[in-house]
């Protein structure tokens, strides 16, 4: 925004006239920062584009940012029940591509946390403190959603991108991975290896996220994409607290699989971590990896690096999915709040390295 | 802060009277958030205080935290030269610790960069903008430091907290876990086993980082307290940035280390994340782990606990470092801007998994 020194600043009468609205209604729209507001949403535009068209420059902070959206700071937001919240490998590089995209590299992001069984539209529900002050203007999240919030978020006008999930708000951004193609390329990586019998690990049973369920998906049709027999025995559904399995859990879906006759010659899991504890959990056994059993994780976080052997895994593009979510949001800003509805899906890709061979004649 | 609304609200005029100062000066020295202001910083304790203890109510909201500091945010910063920013272990457990101990679980925390080159003293310097503009008035630095940042902030009376280094900047608190006792323990350890060659992985020849040469001297303090010879030869001085060691060089020192006649038979790494590496190579190449060499890590990462074989490591205690700032940050506050520079030590301690054991006949 320019504003020419030598004209006078436009006041808030001006304002009004231009947007036929009294100047209090104005006031307090501008002020209160309320999300229970009486002026329509159509009159609400009306008074945005009249200010912004007049440079108007309110004298409170948070007015401004209403304004001008880009003064005030980006949300990163999780859910709290994550146990490992941003050290999670799988959120951390979302931050970071999230932070690393601001246009000034001093500025921050606000991290915070939602809860995920509060009913965010509840009168006294307590938002998350950057959105309730107004002192963040533009809002990403990852990790189970709490749909309340993003509504709640979405129909104050705020511009909202959900990473890794679906969600049918209108207004909504959603940024994924190509989650079906992730586990279809997996499928089609150890079928070519010439395994048959292939393990899959995912969560819970009856679990509706859309991750999860996406990539249950992609996984049968790569099977029946393969030719091969889908069997019922080499699914396993590993209890998870959102998203993230227990030692105990993963031992014990090893130890399963590996009592089956025939035994799978090849165990994706559904993430790298899971992965990585399967193989160690399996090594320890006295499994040679992936001489007697391959094991393919997915996502390719750090885990997937480090592990010996290194895990062979999917790609999935984290850091460009915050970097991308920060893009989405400046067109929003820049383009006004009209309906941008839309899911972008990024492709994923397979990365190849120790944990994954031809089975052999004993397998 | 309690407002007794029988009251009169208090006046600028009033508190000027009080602190000995005219409005005029008190209002720029609220509303300009300028840190190159006029007022002495005795004359400006004397405004803070006059405006508290009468619970003078600015309309700014930057006036607003600078009275009252709990309405603003902490700020996380980290060394923009950090690789893998917050996703890194290291620093990911820390971010989460002071996120968990806010008193108000909506709050966020802005996390922001800065740049390890820029000296922030210069006037033409760009600091954080969550500093620069006011939006949070507490913070927490970790990673390589650069002093004049940390200068000029505790110079501006913001409370500040540095997480594993120590500076001396007078009001500054340092909280740092036990560098020394780390590396005496695990060499105590390893010695108990009854190791004699151990090998000692760190950073870059020369490097003066605080958690480096202090890990050093815990080192051949540990030799020398287990009576063991120090062999100059089992010091390897790998070249990192920031910390981080890449595959390659981590590789040629598992190669060159391993060369050496008699070998080491244990080899005592900076971190977890570079024993992990270490031990995926030396794997790669044949050697079985602990059986033909004893890897041990430090810091208690994530990596440890995932790797195959568990790494054995000493637990820093990260998340607590964390939650010690927002501690110590309340009590600055709470307490007033005095000086209270002090260094807090964590303790550390040993996790034994499975890298580990004591050496055989023939290594």
């Amino acid at each position: 925004m320019s504003v020419n020194s030598l004209e006078k600043p436009v006041t808030i009468a001006q304002i009004a006239s231009e947007a036929g609205v009294s100047a209090s209604a104005i006031s307090s729209f501008l002020n209160s920062r309320s999300y229970g507001i009486r002026l329509s949403a159509e009159t609400q535009r009306r008074v945005l584009d009249a200010c912004r068209k007049r440079n108007y420059m309110p004298k409170s902070e948070s007015a401004m940012r209403l304004l001008y959206p880009k003064l005030g700071n980006v949300c990163f937001l999780l859910n709290s029940a994550v146990p490992s919240g941003v050290q999670n490998e799988y959120f951390g590089p979302m931050l970071s591509g999230v932070l690393e995209s601001l246009a000034d590299p001093t500025e921050s992001v606000a991290y915070s946390l939602f809860d995920p069984d509060t009913d965010y539209t509840l009168p006294d529900a307590k938002l998350p403190q950057a959105m309730r002050n107004g002192s963040a203007t533009r809002f990403i999240a990852a990790s189970s959603p709490n749909p309340s919030l993003v509504s709640c978020a979405v129909q104050a006008g705020l511009p909202f991108v959900y990473l890794g999930h679906k969600l049918d708000i209108p207004g909504l951004c959603c940024i994924v991975p190509d989650y079906v193609d992730a586990t279809k390329q997996a499928v089609h990586y150890l079928a070519g290896l010439g395994h048959m019998r292939i393990a899959y690990l995912t969560g819970p049973f009856g679990e509706r996220l859309y991750n999860m369920t996406e990539m249950s998906y992609g996984f049968s049709e790569g099977i029946r994409e393969c030719g091969l027999p889908m069997h019922p025995q080499y699914i396993y559904h590993c209890e998870s607290r959102v998203g993230e399995f227990s030692k105990e859990n993963l031992a014990a879906a090893a130890d399963h699989l590996m009592s089956l006759n025939p035994k799978p010659t090849a165990i994706l899991c559904f993430h790298d971590p899971a992965a990585a504890v399967i193989s160690a959990h399996l090594q320890s056994r006295g499994y040679r990896i992936p001489r007697d059993i391959s094991i393919m994780g997915c996502n390719d976080t750090m885990t997937a690096e480090t592990h010996h052997p290194a895990l062979t895994t999917i790609h999935f593009p984290l850091a460009e999915m915050g970097a991308r979510a920060i893009e989405e949001l400046d067109k929003r800003i820049t383009l006004g709040g009209g309906q941008h509805e839309q899911t972008i899906t990024l492709p994923v890709s397979l990365v190849c390295r120790d944990s994954c061979a031809a089975p052999t004649s004993d397998q």
